[in-house]
């Protein structure tokens, strides 16, 4: 079985984002806030995945997208904690009927509701209701609410801890993923996106959060942002601290998915970081959508760039698809073997 | 002849910092300004090099290093336009020093007295002197003076027009270089650093700014940050937004070093980059000081890695370790030619 960690519902329905911008409108006048929910059909979602994801795995021959709202959607720093909690409940319910309509494809991972200057506990309630109550496997965290003014304290400080005794408790991991950027330096997924994963990894090289969690699992995406390519520099950064080598440091908690669109890169991302801490993902139907002149293949085809390196061991192979996928996010096992869906997971 | 294009003074004698000290200290307490410009001797700059940067430079064969202020000290952040105007001159004036004591060893690159919110045209005063007076040749700019929260303007912003200007007008590049970082999110060397690299790559790709100057050049250190690792990420993004290639939109205008710190990422880089882009560059005496365990040999020895790549033409490996440097750099060859001294620029 392959299983790709990263995927967003980047073609959601429109009723999806008539609800948003009712919501957006109401911040500056109430009348015009949304009256109940997105008005999306099961029709709709079908049309909405056929001709993309569902589609793409059948190409590609992926069989389960681990699947969540779209990520530069979130956008935490619009509106209040009000406001995000109602809209993260808005998507997370959307990828809940995703998930019950194609039980086979698609499992669960929620969206926070986060917000600047709020404290990350306030997401405990949406965090337990996804996982006992939709079956979700896990989170997406923003290590940046604010949009890239980076106004929140590091992923390792200790305001981020009550969440983490919720997902250990549950047994869920965290994507660390920003979402869209309102600060004008930054491209969303051209540095926003690269940008968090580094610094989250080097945040987690300087300070002993496992050593307080060693429970606690983080993907970063992207391949990790520009740590691969700089895995000399991280070594060397590691020592010079008197920190632990990098591959004991993130062992057991902090693991990359495949998200590096080339070739040569992905070549880099096998030769140097344990296959243990690799998870096959593709963030496919997103960033990157047009087919490489170079290959006639997709950018985002991530599985072909793997299937071409020889040098990989079988097992090591189906770690990267499927069993590391299985050990960082448990709950999938249950859900794949349930049919995903409902209430089964209360209490 | 091997230029590396990327040593910062991180020696200096310690009258640096005392005089550093003492003007941040006058911020809040006038009395304690420092009378005086920084005092150091002779003796102490030979001392500081001798058996640091010179001693590198002949243990690893190189030849000649552009060298500028310490990147991290620059922290434009703090105090006003006038602070920086002051400490830029002190660091600037000792580099001018070194580069008269070892004319063959150290050719000079200026830090700019940056201010957050203070338009960047405040810098080419000292541009204009360190170049026609200090006989430097290039200038590091800082896209974020604020130190980690990004509130400048992004580099293709017109604000920045005035400065380039001059640049081009002198005909000298500015290695895009952040300093440190007074956001707790952002460890300097580790986070801050690579990310201002992505940030600034993906600054260029999306806007005209090398249509209105096509004689502008950057050099974006530590290898281009995550760009080489994700080129595929950035030739789909490019594609995507109808601009030109990566190859055509960097060829004149955008440069990376070598200051990657293992032979992986050095080989994808001169895989994915072209060779007319790529500076040969170490960082040394820089971010990571350690020998690493794994060779025996220091992180940053980063000619080692470029050495042990048989599949570069002979042609690349001068490209790359000296004549893409003059290229871009075009002031180093009458410096070298002169001894690199005095004010034999003016006029």
């Amino acid at each position: 079985m392959i299983i790709d960690c990263h995927g967003h519902y980047t073609t959601a329905p429109t009723g999806l984002q008539a609800y948003r911008d009712a919501q957006i409108a109401a911040l500056t006048d109430p009348s015009r806030a949304p009256s109940g929910g997105a008005a999306i059909s099961d029709d709709e979602i079908r049309e909405s995945l056929e001709n993309a994801q569902l589609k793409l795995q059948r190409e590609r021959g992926t069989d389960v997208t681990i699947f969540s709202p779209r990520a530069s959607a979130m956008a935490h720093h619009i509106g209040d904690a009000a406001t995000s909690r109602d809209w993260s409940r808005q998507c997370n319910d959307l990828i809940h009927r995703v998930c019950r309509l194609y039980p086979d494809n698609f499992v669960g991972v929620c969206q926070l509701p986060q917000s600047p200057g709020v404290p990350p506990s306030t997401c405990i309630a949406e965090l337990e209701r996804s996982v006992t109550e939709l079956g979700f496997i896990g989170c997406n965290l923003n290590p940046d609410p604010s949009g890239g003014h980076w106004t929140a304290p590091p992923l390792t400080d200790r305001a981020w801890y009550p969440l983490y005794e919720k997902m250990v408790e549950l047994d869920v991991p965290a994507m660390v993923h920003v979402s869209s950027s309102c600060n004008p330096n930054f491209h969303a997924t051209g540095a926003h996106y690269i940008n968090a994963d580094t610094t989250a990894f080097m945040q987690f090289l300087t300070a002993d959060l496992f050593k307080d969690f060693p429970a606690l699992r983080f993907i970063i995406p992207h391949g990790g942002g520009a740590v691969p390519y700089h895995w000399g520099r991280y070594r060397g950064l590691a020592q010079d601290m008197k920190r632990p080598p990098l591959g004991e440091l993130i062992r057991h908690n902090v693991f990359f998915d495949t998200c590096v669109y080339h070739q040569a890169g992905i070549e880099l991302l096998l030769k140097i970081v344990p296959a243990d801490n690799i998870l096959f993902g593709s963030e496919m139907v997103g960033a990157v959508r047009g087919v490489d002149p170079e290959t006639g293949h997709y950018f985002d085809d991530t599985k072909r760039y793997l299937d071409n390196i020889r040098s990989v061991s079988d097992a090591d192979r189906v770690k990267i698809f499927e069993g590391n996928a299985r050990k960082v996010y448990p709950r999938i096992n249950r859900a794949l073997a349930s049919g995903s869906g409902e209430s089964r997971w209360v209490g």
